[in-house]
């Protein structure tokens, strides 16, 4: 398997519009042993939904985490410049450094998950155009970006996890979802890596300034993404359209990544199905987002970092998942009749 | 350090009434640091907190989970005969040699977490007494299950997780949690590894007849746990008391392990500080115990199958959280500025 590129975007809409579907029969394989196992039927809860989505998406009745592979793409913002972050978009390029140096927690948590971590400067760090003013990218740059994501997906990986660095992002996720679901910034906006309560309302009236330049492109979905979002959501909306073409099931971090690929469940409602989402983040917005997307995370633990942190963490469940369902005696097995 | 062995009932009263405490200096200089590395303040949520309690607990600021050990404790019911269990008590026997053979969830799950597994069969498995008759143990053979357990812990041990086998403990569960907060066998009896109806009925009359038959020692939380409890509850009593001597943090897993300790809570505000919930069981009595403990379960994965299966999965969890603290760099190490 080679990496995924989209020509144009009349080619990346077609992807969003026409999603593979999990291979039936490997569920229901899946499902006839796990009735076999020495426990009652269910009692393993969620575990055995997560084996059953990880094969089903693997195309494997014995799913594996071999080669699991966390991204984390990095991209800076034009809306920055209008206060809405307690960080300066420097911090940005600093943390991309400190990733590199093994000093974030995404790399300690990437190596507790036993994943690979990539690392991927988006457009050399530069700003999106203030999408107050105009479109945060062209139509070029989002294709670029999209196939720069697409590109970073190791495609012999057996699980993606997805995460982003982008001081001033969350405002960005906040506009994104507002664009694609309706309400306005008072909605989706929250306090992100730590805001006052005047860059709150900052925050909120340029959400709803973003909302209202472009209101002619809200129903088109990738022209939300184009007109609202950044260069490293753009990236992770391609690493996980490109994870659906090829079998790999992903896994979400918080409410960057979520608002980052909400455009492929708006494009069409099986467009997430390949993903769960790690973490429900402290930021308010995002269990609005999680419902929406008709998700329920994994874990509740008031995260609220981003860089993929949230996805990472859950590898472990989803090993533990896997190693149940692979390694479990069955009933007869164990002499006990049913 | 040797383990721990109570003389007779009240020298255990005593070590209930008088919990240690976790070191407050430890917990200050863990803070102090985590408020020096790469993230937002608190960004990492829960995983903060969990690593101020293992070191607080474990008294070392950097704290360590090289030897994490689960122990499961089997035990049979008396009151299994009145038919409240889909489940004859002979399966009990069965799930502990596969438990042996390593056929188990918790086989697997153990594994996942890195940690040990013991198997401790109670009193050769031979049933309690039916306590809707009778005390289900004498005072004597009570003690000597509490101790049982606590000579159990390996006094080495980073992190003890506790769990159970025994076919009919979840209407055990359920009386001892009446017997001890009040209510009825409606309120805190539940389908347990599968019950229909009729013996969800007789589950809620056992229990509401058991308390009836012990409501002279209802006020007694010891009491409650000798009458209406089980060999492998009080096991996990005296685990998880030990542990607190020992200075060693222990993880519950779900109703069945949580109400076995739950005396040590209504001796002592404080006396289960030292313990986390690894998950909020599917049994619906689950959640309110939790509450009446003034807990709140790490994840919620709707598990109910015991054994353990619930603290080992969440080790991982508790393996991130400490990778973080120990491992992150700080701002000045970053060269960000505050």
């Amino acid at each position: 398997m080679t990496a995924i590129t989209f020509s144009d975007i009349s080619a990346l809409r077609s992807a969003c519009l026409t999603p593979s579907h999990a291979d039936m029969a490997v569920i229901e394989r899946i499902t006839a042993r796990d009735a076999t196992l020495t426990k009652p039927p269910g009692s393993l809860g969620r575990l055995e939904e997560l084996t059953r989505w990880l094969g089903g998406w693997q195309r494997r009745p014995t799913p594996t985490l071999e080669r699991v592979q966390c991204v984390v793409f990095a991209g800076n913002h034009g809306i920055v410049a209008r206060g809405v972050s307690a960080w300066p978009p420097e911090v940005t390029t600093l943390m991309v450094r400190n990733f590199h140096n093994g000093g974030a927690a995404i790399n300690q948590l990437s190596a507790c998950a036993g994943a690979s971590l990539s690392i991927v400067e988006m457009e050399n760090l530069q700003p999106t155009a203030d999408f107050t003013q105009a479109p945060a990218m062209d139509e070029a740059t989002f294709l670029h970006c999209v196939n720069t994501g697409a590109a970073a997906v190791d495609p012999k990986s057996d699980l993606l996890c997805v995460g982003e660095m982008g001081i001033g992002n969350t405002t960005v996720a906040a506009a994104l979802a507002a664009g694609l679901f309706g309400g306005t910034g008072r909605e989706w906006a929250g306090p992100g890596a730590g805001s006052d309560d005047a860059s709150m309302v900052r925050k909120i009236d340029v959400i709803n300034d973003g909302l209202n330049t472009h209101r002619a492109v809200l129903d088109d979905p990738l022209a939300v993404a184009q007109c609202l979002g950044g260069h490293e959501m753009a990236a992770m909306l391609g690493a996980v359209i490109a994870a659906r073409s090829l079998n790999i099931p992903v896994m979400l971090d918080g409410y960057v990544s979520t608002a980052a690929v909400a455009p492929l469940y708006a494009l069409h409602a099986e467009g997430l199905a390949h993903c769960r989402i790690g973490h429900n983040s402290a930021e308010p917005g995002h269990a609005r987002l999680t419902a929406k997307l008709g998700q329920k995370a994994l874990l509740d633990f008031g995260l609220r970092l981003g860089e993929g942190s949230g996805a990472a963490l859950v590898v472990p469940l989803l090993r533990a998942a896997i190693a149940c369902h692979n390694g479990m005696h069955t009933f007869t097995d164990a002499g006990i009749g049913n």
